[in-house]
């Protein structure tokens, strides 16, 4: 199963972006806005700077309270992105994800981002696919 | 399989508690101090009056700013809880936090808590034991 698979469902949904000289408070007001966990950060709407999630947020708040709103968000984004392709499976996006325990990876066509997706869309549909699978076995073995 | 295996795996984690009085900037720092997505609530450490995740911190940060930094967390914290119990099984456990929408569930015996578990638990017991059906069926088709 590929990641392309997982694009195709969410057909239509623009990736939300910000700025990156647009304060913290601004792109929580996103976040809240658009219930999303993450907002890529971008000059272009292609080009990808970086990414700032409720985590990072949060974790940011609680060292250092309410002054880091203030910051520009390029300050507290995360740059270094693990992207992948479409053509990439779900199998490989997921263990990535769950080894650098990130929610959220831009599905990439050369420097250009094409979409997004959330370690919830993935194991969506690994699970369904597993499951998927077993029953198809099960199936064969009965036939036998 | 059953959620009583995911506690094993976590045998020893005490859940992290805050009391309702305190402020949601002291939930915050617990929550970053602690990296963890969310906290329970409680008086006593075993009775749950609710759960404050860091949605619930950046989506109120995001509609009236820092201002509810100040508030006490009972006043924003999620207090319809869903439990679960260690018999239940983690299939049946991830239909419900997926349909529900929360990424958290308290573990209870009675109306007392013996543990918390994620999402994230629960995704990966469930994926692993996928795995292991399909290998044992197509183990099974081998062998016929």
């Amino acid at each position: 199963m590929l990641v392309q698979e997982i694009l195709k469902e969410r057909a239509g949904a623009a990736v939300v972006t910000v700025p990156p000289g647009s304060t913290v408070a601004e792109a929580v007001e996103v976040l809240s806005a658009r219930r999303i966990g993450a907002v890529i950060v971008s000059r272009d709407g292609k080009r990808i700077a970086g990414i700032l999630s409720e985590r990072d947020v949060v974790r940011e708040l609680g060292r250092r309270g309410p002054d880091c709103l203030n910051d520009p968000v390029e300050s507290m984004m995360t740059s270094a992105i693990q992207g992948c392709a479409r053509e990439d499976s779900t199998e490989e996006v997921l263990q990535r994800m769950t080894d650098g325990r990130f929610r959220h990876m831009p599905v990439m066509e050369g420097d250009v981002m094409v979409g997004l997706i959330s370690i919830g869309d993935v194991v969506k549909a690994r699970l369904a696919h597993l499951a998927m699978e077993k029953d198809a076995l099960e199936g064969m073995i009965k036939g036998f």
